[in-house]
C-alpha cells in the first residue's frame, strides 16, 4: 500500500472492540478527518459510543461473523484494540479485498503467545527460555529443561496477567492448582493443554516499548523504552524514559523492539505494545507483543506531539508515521483501578487530587459499572525532569495505594536536578554556598564527596551515571591540584561548574588554573576562586535555559541584590562616610567577640 | 456556585453552536466524564456533530427560543461557543433556575460591543477612545472628537473583522460607503444607527490573552500572552509566548485581561478570548472580549496541560481550573483557510506537510463545505524555543500564503538560541571557533561586536533585551579589563560564558582574572584563556540540560575526541616515537612554507 495524504472524504476506520483504548483512538481520529465505527459487546454503553454518533456502534461479539461483517461495511480500513477476536473471520474479509491493518495473518501469530514465541524464535529475537507442554507430564518435562520456578501461560485469552501460573515445584497437586488458575479441566492429565512453560526470567526492569509501523510496509519508528510497572501482572504506573535503565539498554530494548515487529512483515501496521525484559546482566528479552495501543503507551497523549492513538490510525490508514519524541523530558501514567470498596467516589480521589495539579492530565473512561481493580481511567504526568514530577508522582501513588517497592530501584527517589560534589569533606564549608542557592531556588539537589585520586571508581561511575539518574547540572569543588569538575566533565555531556576552592598555599590560583585551562573539547564553567555561591547562581542559570518561571525568580534575585546595595547607598549618603564607617566598624567588632 | 469534584455521574453539557469550537470542547469533555450536548442550526452537519451520540445534536437557531429550551432539557449547565444567541431566552431560563454559564447577564453585555466597552469604561479598564454614533452627525461628531482615520463598528454580529469599516475622511459619499459595508441601509441619514466610532489605534502589536474564570466566582487565570496575527480581520497565525513584546509588558497585558473579566463579576465563567493593543509607548488598551474559547487560543491543545477548551469546561462546571502553564517554550498556531481554489486538495497542502513535520499537530474541523476563506482548521507547533519552531513555521506560512510583513517585527526572523559577542572585532579570529561548535551542533546563533566601554548603550540594551528575543545562552569574549562577560550577566537571568581573550601583555591572564572574579551574586561561566571551542561546548551542554537529543549529539563528540586520540595512540605506538616525531616536524614544516 502506498502512502496517503490527508484527503477529501473522512477515511472510515472500524475497529474491533470499543473499550478505552477505542475511545481514545476515537477522540484523536476526528482531527485527521477520520470517522470511527465501533463493534462491541457492550453496545452503546461501551467507552467508545460516547465519541461517535449512534449508528457508528454495532453491538456484538468480537468473534462473531456477522457482526463483523457488519462492523466491515462501508469502512476503509478494519482494525483492533484487541487482539482476542474473530481472526478466521479477518482473513476471510481480506480475501474478499478487505483491508484489515494489522492483517489477519498478523493477529493470528501474535494472539497465540506460542505461535508469537515460535516466530520471534525464528526470526532471532532474544527471549526468555520457553517450551510448548500439552500434558503434565510435558509440565514436569519443561520444568527439567528449563527449572523452577517454572511460568505457566495459556496460548490465547491471556489479558492483564489471566492466563499465567506461577509453578514452584513439580508435586501432581501444585501442578494441579496451576491448571486450574488457567482454567484447565481439574487439572486432570489429559495430553491437550493449550500452553506453554517459560524459563523463570530473574529480571532487573520490565520495560516496554511502543512501535509504530505504517501499512506501507517501509517506515518502522518507536516511542522511548518505558518502565512498565505491574502489580499482581496489571499495569499501575509507567515512567518514561524507564529510570534505572541506562541510555544504551534503552536504546538496546528500543531496536529489539522494532526489529520484533518488523520481523512480521507486510500488515504488521499500527502501533504494537512490545514488553521487553531486562536482566541484571543487561541482556533484553522479548516478553510479549501487542497488536494495538497499549496501558504503557497512554502516556504519550501528554508527553509526545503525536500520541500512541494517533500515530495507530496514521499506521492502519497509511498516512506519514507521526513523531514519537517526547516534548517533555520526563512523563509518568499511574492507572486510576476501581478503589477497593468499589465506588466511583473513592475510585475518583487521584483524579480529584490530580485536577489541583500542574501538568496532570487526567483520562476518565467513562466505563458502565465501577468495580474493585477495573481500570477505570489514568492520570498523566509532564515534567521538565523527573525531579519535577516527584511531589505530583508520590502524591498519586499514595491514593491509589500503589507500594513505593514496585517502583524502579525499589523505592520511591527523589530526583536531584544538580549534583553538588567536592573532592573531600573540608571543602564543605566553602560548598555549602551552592546548597543554599539551589535551596533558596528550589531545585532538587544532591550532595557527595567525590575524589579524583581516591576515589577514582566512584570519580567514573558518578560521572558516567549522572545523566540516566536525571543530573542535569554538576556543580564540582577542589582545592590545588583540582582534577574533579574536569575528570567529571570529560565522562558526561553535562555542563559542570567548577569552584576553584582557596588553599592556603597559593590562596587557590593553583585550583583557578587546575580547573579553568581545560584542553579544548571538554570544558568546564569555573567561578571565581571560592566562590560556590555563583556556582550554584551558576547552575540555576543554566536551568534558566528552559525553565521560563525560574528564570522570573533570577530576575527577582537580581533585583535583590539591587535594592541591598541601593540601601546600603542611601545609608551611605544619610549618614556620611565617617558615621557609616564607624558602624561598620562598631558591627565588625561586634563579630569578633 | 461551590468548587465541585468530578463526580460519578457526567455532567451534561448543553452549549449553544456545534461549530469547531463546541467540536473541540467535546474532544476534551469525555476524559472529565462530561457529555455534552449542541443546538446548531447545521444540526448533524455541524463539526461537534461528529463527537456525540446522534440525540445530543438539536437542530434549530441559536437564537430561538423553542430551540434553545429543548437544548436546556435535562443539562446540568448551559454555555455558549459564540456570543451571537439569544440572550433574552437564556435570562428567562435562568430565572426558571437554569444554569447558564457564562451567564446571561454577562452575554448581554459583551454580545453588544458598545455596552462591553462601557462596561469595561466603568471599571477603569484602559480603552481606546470611543463614543456611541447612532446617526450621520453623530459620526461626524466623532471624527472631530476622534480624529481620522475612523474605526466603524456595529454593536452587535460583529465576527472576524466583519462589522467594521475604516473611516478616511467625513465626505458623504465615504461615510455612505462605510455605511453600506456596515450593512446599514443604503447610508441614508437615519438616527438610529447601532453604530460605535473607534479612535484609531496605531498599535505596535496586537496581543491576545485567555482568562479563565470559574463560576465559583473566585478563580481567575490566564494563559500567556500571545501576538494575534490578523489579516483582513481574520486571525491568521498566533505566536505563544508574543514576539517582540517584553515580558514586562506581555504581564500587564495578562493582568489588564484578568481584571477585565473579573471587572464582569459573577456569572463570567470559563474562558474569555481578550484581545488587546500594545503600542509603541508600552500602553495597553483593550480591544475587544469573547466570552469563549478563541481562535487565539488554540495553541493551548498542545502546548499546555490543560487547554483553553478544558478549562472552559472545567470553569463553567466550577470544576476546579487547570494550569494555564505552557508545559514547552513556545508554540505556534497557523490557521488554515480554504484555498483561494476552493478545493478541499489545495486546502488540505498545510496539514499535509504538517503529518511530517516533528512536533506539529494538525487539528481538522471536518467542515461540510470548503469555501476559499472559510477556517477548515488549525495547525499547532511547539518548540523548546521559538529557534527550533522556526523551519516548520516558515513553511507552513508559505504553504497557507501568509505575508511575512504580518509577523511581529514585520518580518520573518530566525530566533537564535545563543549570542556570540565580542568587545572588538579584533576578537573574531579567536571567537570564530565558538560560531564552528554552534555550527557543527546546529544551534541558532547570531553575532554582534557589543564593547562594554565603547558601547555602553548597546551593553544594556542587547542584555536586558537577550530573553525576550529568544535567546538562551551568551557567550561573551574579551580581553584586558575584560568587562564585557560581568556586565552582560548583571543584566538578564541568562547564562553567560565568558571567553578570556589571549592579550600581548599578560598572555590573557587579565582577561581570566577579569571574567572569572566576579562579586558574590552573579556568575560568569568562565572558559580557558583564548578557548573559544569549550565556550560553544560549554553553551550547547547548557542547552542539554533540556534537550535528550543534543545529550546524544555531546556524547558523539566525546566519542569523536576518544577515537581521534585513539588514532594517535596506534600511531604512536605503531611508528614509535622517534619516528613519529619525524613526521610531526615534517608536517609543521610543511605548514610553516
Amino acid at each position: 500500500m502506498t502512502k496517503r495524504e490527508l484527503s477529501d472524504s473522512p477515511v472510515n476506520v472500524g475497529c474491533l472492540g470499543g473499550g478505552q483504548l477505542g475511545r481514545m483512538m476515537a477522540l484523536e481520529a476526528p482531527r485527521l478527518g477520520i470517522q470511527m465505527k465501533f463493534l462491541d459487546p457492550g453496545g452503546n454503553k461501551c467507552p467508545a459510543a460516547a465519541i461517535v454518533p449512534g449508528e457508528n456502534i454495532i453491538k456484538g461479539s468480537l468473534k462473531d461473523e456477522a457482526s463483523i461483517r457488519e462492523l466491515a461495511k462501508g469502512v476503509d480500513v478494519l482494525t483492533v484494540e484487541i487482539e482476542h477476536v474473530g481472526v478466521e473471520t479477518l482473513l476471510k474479509l481480506e480475501a474478499e479485498g478487505v483491508n484489515v491493518q494489522p492483517s489477519g495473518r498478523v493477529l493470528s501469530i501474535i494472539r497465540d503467545k506460542l505461535l508469537q514465541k515460535d516466530h520471534f524464535l525464528s526470526k532471532k529475537i532474544p527471549l526468555p527460555p520457553y517450551q510448548k507442554t500439552s500434558s503434565v507430564d510435558g509440565i514436569k518435562d519443561a520444568a527439567r529443561n528449563l527449572g523452577l520456578p517454572l511460568m505457566l501461560k495459556s496460548r490465547t485469552g491471556g489479558y492483564d496477567g489471566q492466563g499465567n501460573a506461577v509453578l514452584n515445584s513439580i508435586a501432581d497437586e501444585d501442578i494441579g492448582e496451576a491448571l486450574k488458575k488457567l482454567g484447565c479441566i481439574n487439572g486432570s492429565s489429559e495430553s491437550s493443554l493449550d500452553l506453554y512453560a517459560e524459563g523463570w526470567i530473574n529480571f532487573e526492569s520490565e520495560v516496554a516499548v511502543m512501535v509504530v509501523r505504517s501499512a506501507n510496509d517501509v517506515d518502522t519508528d518507536s516511542y522511548p523504552a518505558v518502565n512498565a510497572i505491574q502489580q499482581d501482572s496489571i499495569c499501575r504506573v509507567v515512567i518514561a524514559p524507564a529510570r534505572h535503565v541506562s541510555s544504551d539498554i534503552r536504546s538496546k530494548c528500543e531496536e529489539i523492539a522494532r526489529s520484533a515487529i518488523a520481523s512480521l512483515g507486510n500488515g504488521a501496521s499500527g502501533v504494537f505494545g512490545v514488553e521487553l525484559f531486562v536482566t541484571k546482566d543487561g541482556d533484553v528479552l522479548l516478553n510479549e507483543v501487542a497488536p494495538r495501543p497499549h496501558n504503557t503507551g497512554h502516556y504519550t497523549q501528554d508527553a509526545c506531539a503525536v500520541s500512541q492513538f494517533e500515530n495507530h490510525l496514521r499506521g492502519v490508514c497509511s498516512l506519514p508515521l507521526g513523531s514519537t519524541k517526547m516534548v517533555v523530558e520526563a512523563a509518568a501514567m499511574v492507572n486510576i483501578l476501581g478503589a477497593p470498596s468499589g465506588t466511583v467516589e473513592d475510585t475518583l480521589r487521584s483524579s480529584n487530587a490530580a485536577m489541583d495539579m500542574d501538568t496532570a492530565v487526567v483520562h476518565w473512561y467513562g466505563k458502565h459499572g465501577c468495580r474493585a481493580g477495573r481500570k477505570m481511567g489514568h492520570i498523566n504526568l509532564t515534567g521538565a525532569s523527573y525531579g519535577e514530577m516527584d511531589d505530583n508522582l508520590s502524591l498519586l501513588l499514595d491514593i491509589e495505594g500503589i507500594p513505593r517497592s514496585l517502583l524502579p530501584g525499589g523505592s520511591f527517589e527523589k530526583s536531584p536536578l544538580v549534583g553538588v560534589i567536592m573532592g573531600s569533606q573540608s571543602d564543605l564549608p566553602s560548598m555549602n554556598a551552592a546548597i543554599d542557592i539551589l535551596k533558596k531556588f528550589d531545585i532538587p539537589y544532591e550532595v557527595d564527596i567525590v575524589s579524583a585520586h581516591r576515589t577514582p571508581d566512584k570519580l567514573v561511575s558518578y560521572s558516567r551515571e549522572a545523566v540516566d539518574r536525571g543530573l542535569r547540572v554538576i556543580i564540582a569543588g577542589a582545592g590545588g591540584a583540582a582534577h574533579l569538575p574536569g575528570m567529571v566533565a570529560s565522562m558526561t555531556p553535562l555542563p559542570v561548574v567548577g569552584v576553584p576552592v582557596k588553599t592556603s598555599t597559593l590562596s587557590g590560583v593553583d585550583s583557578l588554573y587546575s580547573i579553568v585551562q581545560m584542553p579544548r573539547g571538554i570544558p568546564v564553567a569555573t567561578v571565581a576562586i571560592g566562590n560556590a555561591t555563583n556556582a550554584g547562581l551558576l547552575a540555576v542559570r543554566m536551568l534558566c535555559t528552559s525553565r521560563p518561571e525560574l528564570r522570573q525568580k533570577m530576575i527577582g534575585y537580581q533585583a535583590e541584590l539591587t535594592e541591598m546595595v541601593n540601601g546600603m547607598s542611601s545609608k551611605l549618603v544619610d549618614l556620611g562616610s565617617d558615621a557609616f564607617l564607624d558602624q561598620m566598624e562598631s558591627k565588625n567588632t561586634a563579630v569578633n567577640v
